[in-house]
């Protein structure tokens, strides 16, 4: 019921970044590809399985030095059932490791529906009385544009269980300003939104002071992120933007409180694909991916507070 | 690239609703979740095979009196991969039938990733050079809070494969209006979104004088459905809120253009869940649902005017 899982995390690996699992076929090594599409033809289940392996790597590389991963389920959903097949098999794996599991899916809808998204990436589906965790994610990507109604649901599963939600705030791409930039009165959409971040978590505020319901802020807008940071005191930002998006250490360093907390950055391409940039052969791009990760963290450390606790 | 398709559909069933297959287990009748349990245990499995054959037995009875099938992603993904499985197999079912199928999935993302759900939903997914379609919809409902990069890998597919969206505008749940009728200078965020439908649906005007990009706005909310069918001439609207939510068809009447077209009307559990209104067994599920989905074409009908063409 807050943010703790997730921070305590950090803590014991000095590491507030995530490394976000979004393997599209084109950034899976050959060598794993090539067996698996002579026994499997080109299918989508040998799509899901050459995903699946490949985030195995990473994880086997990964799971002592970040303290999360951020599946993107798009690149999943691509895969049709099979893709989403590789992704709950990824989540559990990643949580046997002891690694927490942010859904990126920024789910949305009416409170029934809702319902629904909660139960299926943080919740317990009821099944002639089973109780079975279809997705087993521990948070939830999700938009507000739907309000209140919308959004309740997820916080009554977080309560039950544990769990904890990321609320689109102020998005990385280029057009987020074409509404979120608005004035409503005095106030930009995003700071409404952050607000409204606020007061869906004021009642489960845990022992770092950050609730279960946080932010997305794009790294690429470094001046939004100091804003939202000073005005929303309890609420824990997810940020991307980082790397291949554009944002560096420097735009990001305004994410983090004077304790070194308070957000966790994303990179996804820049650690899955690390293997492409360097001096890496295929077979070593988990070895890559950890290189990059540990530069990664060196990189976001080395710009704000020693991280306290 | 416009909505003529769907449009088509309507004018063929002079029919301008459709049908929410929102199937949760409780809905399914008990001597089909029988036999299925019986054989595959209390298991994800056994209700997406539950799921599915519920479906069909659905269609079966509608596919000739309704246009469309609006399948809601999140009571599928509640059953993990095993639920999406059935969805897949349901609109591949409702397209061998002829129906038009619309994927209720308010995706959203930067635009990298809404090219993949773009891809997922509307287009072709690359498996090492084969083109798959992993889920064959015909039509995505969006969430537009990104903006337009957001929304451009959509139009793109839309424009090569003869597809659809409909963008959240106005939402037919209590708490629509904390963001969406907050005033940017003297517009609402639900008019700002509107206006963006029509930019960008700008290109993709079909024969019916719609585009390929429609906006969903709520039967609860018949003052707005008003305005906005005045203010967006060339925007299609997906009007939800009919029956279980409360709007009745004195309210969605206004969605609608002076040759009786320009919106069509959901109904889900109104349909799905007749069988247990009245005088039925539960084997004549899909009879209760057919008697519904007439009387509803009628009670909607009756308020418009005849549909031209």
């Amino acid at each position: 019921m807050s943010m703790d899982q997730l921070i305590s995390k950090i803590v014991a690996t000095k590491n507030p970044t995530v490394v976000g699992l979004d393997p599209k076929l084109d950034y899976v090594p050959n060598y794993i590809k090539e067996k698996i599409f002579e026994k499997y033809g080109n299918t989508l289940k040998a799509a899901g399985k050459a995903l699946l392996k490949f985030n195995i790597g990473l994880i086997d590389e990964l799971y002592d030095i970040v303290p999360a991963i951020k599946p993107q389920v798009a690149y999943y959903e691509m895969y049709g059932y099979e893709g989403l097949k590789a992704l709950a098999k990824t989540i559990e794996y990643a949580k046997e490791k002891g690694l927490y599991v942010i859904i990126d899916g920024k789910r949305n809808d009416i409170g029934t529906t809702m319902d629904a998204y909660a139960t299926a990436h943080l919740g317990l589906t009821d099944v002639n009385g089973e109780k079975i965790s279809a997705f087993q994610g521990d948070c939830l990507t999700v938009n507000g544009y739907l309000g209140t109604d919308g959004i309740s649901p997820l916080l009554k599963v977080c309560n039950e269980f544990d769990k904890s939600i990321f609320v689109l705030v102020k998005t990385s791409n280029p057009s987020s300003g074409e509404l979120q930039d608005k004035l409503i009165e005095d106030h930009h959409v995003y700071e409404v939104m952050g607000e409204m971040c606020e007061t869906w978590g004021q009642d489960s505020i845990g022992k770092y002071g950050y609730s279960s319901v946080g932010a997305v802020v794009g790294a690429t807008y470094p001046e939004q992120l100091k804003e939202l940071r000073e005005k929303l005191p309890h609420t824990f930002f997810l940020v991307p933007g980082y790397g291949a998006q554009g944002g560096g250490a420097n735009d990001v360093k305004y994410a983090f409180d004077q304790n070194g907390l308070g957000a966790i950055v994303n990179s996804s391409r820049g650690i899955m694909c690390a293997y492409k940039n360097g001096d890496f052969t295929e077979k070593e791009y988990s070895k890559a991916a950890k290189l990059e990760a540990l530069r990664m963290r060196e990189d976001i450390t080395s710009v704000i507070n020693e991280i306290k606790f």
